[in-house]
């Protein structure tokens, strides 16, 4: 079972949508199980819409349903943190047991906004929200990955996705699930970036890009040339 | 005139090579006239070479010249420093009267090797060496570019170049030239980054694209997807 813990923001919802789309069953966490309810309500319905429209089998799309947090950190096989960075510390701290032996994938970009300069990384101690999400689930394989996909493009289910998603990680399975992961979003493609050391690096690629997008007024993405697939 | 300070590196030679392929007259600047000399023959042999090889017309391709970095700097239109982030504020202190009212182009990515760990950034009080730059050479308009490109690429003349440049500058025409500059290397995209707070994203790309070139043994480049041409 995936889970989208803080689920109920673009990132989560998105990332969540197309999951389930590619025939994964998916949770939606939130502090508020109401409100994770009704985000399951609409992704399912958008979801349902979707398959109705295209080519892809209703039959085979997951089940979108909604839960508190912690309840979705207790039934996750892998979850997804998709919280606004501020929000990592107080989310995680309770759920340390909860997540014990799980993969949990970081898509957390530390970011804010300044009137005039646009996006900013947020500088944090332990290197990145990564290494900070595994200095708290010390029992849990932490992975990092998707900071950079747009949250608008994963909403929309017809929108062709693009660009590479970068996967850091210290653990080997960890990491090799979550490529797998990746590749059932149509044209996302895994990358592996190495340990989780080099997540700094990928996360703050996402402000670079949220400004590149108001200059270009598009929604970027990266992608790394020089692979041979 | 173009000149590299500290141009006997990597990836002063190579993009001075590919820039004086393109019909620009440059200067290698060294600590060291006789080996910014000895650098000046070899470049100009292997772009003579190259153009009696291919279709680049070698009446056009620029000069190559060697010269001490701080006579260079002195002859420079646009100098690009291209030394390691080590040797940048020894170099560049004694230069700022003879860079004032010029256009200097950062290509330095503060990195550092550890055993197991691979390329690691190095932490810039600045932000970014560009903005160290800046802040050392108050009057020249400091714009930060190549950082992300291969400099064994570079060096091969005959290798087709691939990926973006991502050109991050607070003075507008300054970049607006480095970006027409950027077009003369076939096959270089220019990106406009925005202002150079932004060169720290760009700077810390360059540690990720060396540990990927580890893991997959290419040199990769990075791509900015979804821009309209």
């Amino acid at each position: 079972m995936l889970t989208f813990l803080g689920g109920t923001g673009p990132e989560g919802r998105g990332l969540a949508l197309r999951l389930a789309r590619a025939g994964e069953d998916v949770i939606i966490g939130s502090r508020d199980a109401a409100r994770a309810a009704d985000t399951a309500a609409e992704l399912s319905a958008l979801l349902n819409n979707s398959a109705t429209d295209s080519d892809t089998d209703s039959a085979k799309v997951g089940r979108i349903e909604g839960s508190d947090n912690s309840a979705a950190a207790g039934q996750a096989d892998v979850a997804f943190l998709t919280v606004p960075y501020e929000a990592q510390r107080p989310l995680l701290e309770p759920l340390a047991g909860a997540l014990a032996g799980k993969v949990v994938v970081n898509v957390i970009a530390p970011m804010r906004f300044e009137r005039g300069r646009g996006a900013i990384a947020v500088p944090v101690e332990a290197g990145s929200a990564a290494e900070e999400a595994q200095l708290l689930l010390p029992d849990s394989s932490v992975v990092a990955a998707f900071q950079n996909v747009s949250a608008e493009e994963l909403q929309q289910p017809e929108t062709e996705m693009k660009g590479d998603v970068v996967i850091c990680a210290d653990h080997r399975e960890a990491k090799t699930l979550v490529m797998s992961l990746t590749q059932k979003i149509p044209n996302l493609r895994p990358v592996d970036g190495g340990g989780l050391a080099n997540a700094k690096y990928v996360e703050q690629i996402t402000p670079l890009l949220v400004n590149i997008n108001r200059i270009y007024k598009i929604h970027s993405a990266i992608r790394i040339v020089g692979i041979r697939n």
